[in-house]
């Protein structure tokens, strides 16, 4: 197809596929004539990889390309496709400390799960526990091992869902599933928090209200 | 007990301290001479839920003395009173059109969930939906249910853990707990997706291996 009709199919502006064809984004077609090129399906997919890695996965156009280095490498496993884009994708700044570090990496023994030390959720989940630490909030294994609980059945099939014929859908369906199921699971814990509040603490005589009264 | 005492009870400053006066946000003590008066534990567990609104819940003054108002008021159930708090925290900012927000209302339905049509994490939920089918990332029921069910399971936990016997100790603990646990669960899905990778889609002879390879 020409470049027109690729531009259509990902569904952005020529200029923008022509952009990432000059960032080396996007290979370049097989040409045809001196300023025409042919491009096919992969291209396609491609360009809706980059999309998701530009738009819901935040990343950089450096931090992209060097995801698309790995996805295209044929002697790269679908699991290490999916880890380069995973590690590439943001997370919120943090600087745990060594013994903050251990303590985080001990749940993980504890659930005995496969996690590499340099997982920026390892710093993550670190820094996070010493925040409910210093606000005097208690967090006993009891507590940690529901939520790991609740993120592993959730992850369990996640990436059972991921469609595996490609590296470039499975990267795609990744960086989307884990960047914008986040708010949605969130937005539900908080929600599912209000409906069990108003099952277990609303007194009776205001069960039939829909809400909690902030006036 | 003297002001001095109050504020190493808490672990603020005394400035702090006669800032939170001044702001109306901790009630005056009893006044024991010209310039002196006398703080109770009431106090002390006053200034803890300040330390927690305005620090971990990111709340401003005048949202802090809203929620403070509904906590104090003797008629407030603690349902009431964790609503206030819930819906004062911060959310990211949305605009989801009418036909988003009734798509979000029709899964809390089949869920049967009494949440309140204002509900800011109903908008956040509508908007984040909005933008997985932008990505296109399809949300079948099936795997909107699997989130209610873990969003489900933990608040269970969560409001079976909230101290009942003060409501500002209790709207300090969901203030801290809803907060601060959630880069926990992020941080945990994330590293339960990397788990989960590892073993289903990492080929046999790199599974010793301890992590994606990125380089």
């Amino acid at each position: 197809m020409r470049i027109s009709e690729l531009a259509r199919r990902s569904g952005l502006p020529v200029a923008t596929v022509k952009y990432y064809l000059r960032e080396g984004l996007l290979p370049a077609g097989e040409p045809t004539a001196a300023t025409q090129a042919q491009y096919s399906e992969a291209h396609v997919e491609r360009l809706l990889l980059i999309r998701a890695l530009l738009g819901p996965g935040g990343l950089s156009i450096p931090a992209a390309r060097a995801v698309l280095d790995v996805v295209e490498d044929p002697t790269t496993s679908i699991h290490n496709a999916l880890g380069a884009a995973h590690y590439a994708l943001p997370s919120p700044r943090t600087n745990p400390s060594p013994e903050e570090l251990d303590r985080a990496r001990g749940h993980l023994r504890r659930w005995g799960w496969k996690t590499d030390d340099a997982s920026p959720s390892l710093a993550v989940l670190a820094a996070a526990l010493h925040a409910l630490q210093s606000a005097h909030f208690d967090t006993p294994d009891e507590l940690m091992d529901r939520y790991a609980d609740a993120a592993a059945t959730l992850a369990e099939q996640d990436v059972a869902s991921v469609p595996t014929g490609s590296a470039a859908e499975a990267v795609r369906f990744v960086v989307i599933g884990t960047v914008l199921l986040e708010p949605v699971l969130l937005a539900l814990r908080r929600l599912a928090q209000e409906d069990v509040s108003a099952r277990r603490l609303a007194p009776d005589d205001s069960r039939s209200r829909t809400g909690p009264d902030v006036s």
